[in-house]
């Protein structure tokens, strides 16, 4: 399994608040039942690469089907495979290091 | 204030986990008393844009003072100037569309 | 057409250097025949979303099929519905302010 | 020396252009002499560590100057310290490494 962190931004609004568009995103996840979080700069999702790539696709046409022009995506797939991750094993791995 | 996302990444190790160095990163936050957390794809942190880039520079040295060679920092600000933003704020407003 | 900037990473290679994977990449652009150009920082490729994702995945697996265990790949896309857009484009548009 | 790639996107414009921030992001680095190239997705620039981050301060609040009421700004630094790395040195190994 591999986690990717994703952030759609939809450029050409004439507002500054993307809250909307974020809120379609989680929707999109909810239903495909992947494991995922909302952060203050993007949404973290686990599952296989192509998964991910495939989630990726879906979620940066969101705003395009609501009229914007304009749509930058950022994506980062951390895919390790020398042993299993899932969502909060690194950040627990980090805590038991600093107790 | 504004939001940052940063990611240091050291390159050449040899080993795949980096966990020792992401838990001296949070050290660091703690000291400084930041408002931060730990994502599984990086730390978020709270700051003026001035405060922010200060500390990515310290973050970014950490692995070079334990021996890396080699170090790739990503970082991402969001900077917001029409209304006050804090840890948490975008998240609450993305949940509260959801309900 | 879009336009990808990505980055395929290498963790745990107990080298800093990562030519070798960036050179694999850029053949395997060359044989899809999508326009491309190397910078110090990515590559950039243009195509659809649809295939730029797809060659996103293929990408991302290089260093796998050599060996490697963790791979942090990051990949922006810029998408732009409302004119087409091409590699240079954008670069040319803004020397063209500049002059 | 390092090399940092920064994208500086100004949001809530109400138009999907960002041609013009771009131009005086470029006239700055001009004006301070680093070298530095544009590419589809961003600037690239070759300082210290210190150095790009005062550049990303200022690059940053470039929109801001302009009315703008919201900034994404993201950058990666590649800081490299078992070698001397210059703009271009990383394409020349990749290619040297094809033909």
């Amino acid at each position: 399994m591999a986690i990717m962190e994703i952030s759609v931004v939809p450029l050409g609004l004439g507002q500054t608040s993307v809250g909307d568009y974020i809120a379609a995103v989680v929707q999109y996840l909810r239903q495909q039942q992947l494991p995922h979080y909302l952060t203050d700069m993007g949404t973290i999702v686990e599952g296989s690469t192509e998964q991910l790539l495939q989630v990726a696709q879906v979620l940066h046409e969101i705003p395009f089907k609501r009229g914007v022009k304009r749509v930058l995506t950022h994506l980062t797939i951390d895919d390790r495979r020398d042993k299993e991750v899932h969502l909060d094993d690194k950040i627990r791995a980090v805590k038991a290091r600093l107790t």
